[in-house]
Formats: structure tokens, sequence, C-alpha cells
């Protein structure tokens, strides 16, 4: 008996594209993200795993992608559940920047400790500010946030892991969760037990669904999962290594 | 104190616009539809309607359409529930079959009573045959239908109405209701009160918003609710009383 969840990062949006911060800043997805979303659809069906439920975050780029994935699948008719915890990391100050130009400004060290170390945040934003989301009425039930290191996402996404993502799981459900970066990263974090170091090196694929098979006490039968499309997915981790470059 | 009420017909599928009976197939929007569930979205956000919660059947039409229009106002991110007491009335035999072809086969008469009476169901489908769902695993939870006439489809909803969506609107959101021709009709039917004989004549258009306000017992304030976009709306109306000809 084990338990399936597929974990799928949104395609490509408007902002990776011109490579700027993104952040809770609700960017759509780009043309090459919506065919990346509908290829993660076909994926799912080509391996024959058909979810039973899907969790969001309350982004359009991953709204969009799960709603495009499922349509592909056949599956676009399952309970939808979402909620701000799934979100992407708060990028804080540098929501709205240009990556090379901040990494131009600040330097290699401290860009490289924003964008990977486990428990350093950017800036706070200021509240009011363009890229704030402090008045966002989808957050009126959520705390404000004004920056988050990848430690806080982990933080925040593992209560609705446990309350509302394990439950579903522990139903045998087949469980897709359409997601960030780095929300996905805390989750595989957690799953696999990496250390706050190591999780420094993982990068999640834009659009290839990531099937985990987890044991009875929630443990990965194959650590790190499987990939779809583990071909395009070793390319795609290269590539995301190599932003801001 | 009054309670907000969108209901919203989606856009054109790709078997509207071939003429085809569709009922439960599960066929897509046309690009055309795709283009009205988009405006529908505008027209909200024109409107300063913006639903704080969605209901919609389990058909892909009415699923992408309040995607799209969702999405076009902002709202995308709101809670969704999803029942097969949303769908559009099932065609029985008629489904997959041709309006005009049908027409000219069975008569005036007969046509007009299986597309317009209130409780005559047109021939049962086949089970298992082409255009049956009965061994969909989307309506494992439901009964097998094999035929509806619009009082089936009454019946079939309003324990959807009055344990999903009333208790929603009580709680004070705006409620948006994204479903059928008939499935809307049923609804329409029950609040406005009318009779099994003049439900006949009531036609909803595709893509257009019908806002209703109701007062404290859920009557509507206005008769017949306000679309949106009044002028289109009476232009569709006509449209749809002439299909099949």
């Amino acid at each position: 008996m084990t338990y399936t969840l597929v974990l799928l990062r949104h395609g490509e949006s408007e902002w990776n594209a011109k490579n700027l911060f993104t952040g809770w800043v609700d960017v759509a997805l780009s043309e090459k993200g919506v065919e990346e979303a509908k290829r993660g659809g076909t994926l799912l069906t080509d391996a024959g795993v058909l979810p039973d439920v899907v969790h969001t975050s309350l982004l359009r780029r991953a709204i969009m992608t799960s709603n495009l994935a499922l349509d592909a699948a056949d599956r676009h008719w399952i309970p939808v559940k979402r909620s701000w915890r799934l979100n992407e990391r708060h990028y804080g100050a540098l929501q709205g920047k240009d990556k090379k130009q901040t990494l131009e400004e600040f330097g290699e060290e401290q860009f490289m400790l924003w964008r990977r170390s486990y428990d350093t945040p950017p800036p706070a934003i200021e509240l009011g500010s363009e890229f704030s989301q402090d008045a966002d009425p989808r957050y009126a039930d959520a705390p404000v946030v004004q920056t988050e290191c990848l430690k806080d996402v982990l933080e925040r996404a593992l209560p609705y892991w446990e309350g509302e993502v394990v439950p579903d799981l522990k139903a045998g459900k087949t469980v897709l969760v359409a997601a960030h970066g780095n929300s996905l990263r805390a989750i595989i974090k957690h799953l696999d037990g990496i250390s706050d170091d190591d999780i420094a090196g993982l990068n999640v694929p834009t659009g290839i669904p990531l099937l985990y098979e987890l044991d009875e006490n929630l443990v990965p039968v194959t650590k790190g999962g499987t990939y779809l499309d583990p071909a395009a997915a070793a390319d795609a981790i290269a590539a995301v290594a190599n932003q801001g470059r």
C-alpha cells in the first residue's frame, strides 16, 4: 500500500521569460508556459497517473497550469483546493526587479544568499508599494507577508501539507499539488529529509510532473521521486541553475 | 440586506457550433466560446461584481468558462465547488445527433416536445454506447442517468442549490454558478417561480453574466435578474430560440 503524490511546478510565466523576481506578484503564464502546462497533462495521461484532487496556490500561474494540465489529462472535473500557503516564496523588496541587474548591483555573494540560502530573506517590501500584496483581498485571511526565506516558506506550507494534503493522501487519493519552485522545494525538503545546506542545490523544472510514491509513513519509496519526462527534467534543472547569469 | 447571485452559461462549445445535441458529452469550448468566457469576466469587472466562490458542473465547457471568466476578472483564486447536479440536461439517445437532421426525421412537434416540454424526456441512451457516460469515473458517486427532461434536471439540481449554494449566499458571499442552458433554466424557474408551461419560452444566452439580487427569503428583487450586457443578451436570446431551424 503506497500513497501517490504528484508535484507540478507552473509553466514559464511572463516574468520568468523577462528574468524578473516574481514572488507573490500575480503574473500570467507565457505562451511557452501554456504549452508546458498542457504537455504536463499529456505526461500524466501517458503515465496513467490520474489525479483525484488538486491543491494549488492563489497565484494564476499555478492555477492556470493546473487548469490546463488537468484539462489535457481529462481530469478537469476533480475537486480543487487552494491556499496562500502553497504560494511562491515572497521575494520582499526584490519583487519586480531584474535578476541580472540585481546581481550586478549587489554582487554574486549577496545575490546567491538571497536566492539560495535557507534562512536569509531579502529586504522586506514596503507596504502599499507597487509590488506588495498587503491590500489584496485574496490574502484577507493570511498574515501580512513582506519577505520570506525558504525556511519561512516551509514553516507556512507545512501546516497545509499536514492539515489538507496528507488527509487526501491517506484517503487513498492521487493528489496533485500545482505550485511553485520554492513551495515545492519546501515540500520536497520535508519529504526527502534534505538538509538546510543541501536544499540549496535542488531545482524543480517547470511543467514536468514529479511523481512520488510514499510508504505508510509518508516516506518516499524512491528518494527524489520520478519525473515523468526524466531527460527533459535533467535539461531544465541545468537551465534553472544558470538563471541570472 | 440582499444576497448576490451570478448565473453564467458557458460560451459556445464545439458542438453548439456544429448544431449537435450535447447533453453530458464533454465537449470543449470553441474559439468563439473562449472569447465569450473572457468577455464574461470583463463584464463582471466592469459591473464591480466580484465572486467570492464559484460552483460549476463536471463538464469542461462550464469549467473552462469559469476558469477563463474568473481569470479575466482577477478572481481566479476563489474557492471552487463542482457537482454533476449542475450538469446540462442529459439528452438521452439524442446525444451526438444533428439537431436539424433530428428535426427532419421526427418532425416539428416531436422535436419541440423533446427540446422544450417540461416533463417529456427523449428516449434513453443505450448503456455502453459511444455517447453514454455510464462508465465515466467522474460520475462514480452519481446515479446512472440515461435521459432527462427539464423536470428531472430541476429535481437533481435543487438539492445542490439548497445544500451548497444557499449556504454560501447566506454567508454573505457573492456566488457565481457557471453551468448550462438547462441547469440554469431549472434554477431560474425555481427562483422566479415560473410555471411549467412558461419555462418553455425562457432561453439563457451564452457568456453573459446574469445578476440576481435576492431578498432575505431568496426571492429575486427584480424578477428575471439583470444581464450585465442587456443588448447582447436580447440578441442572443433571439438566436437561441431559432436553433435547429
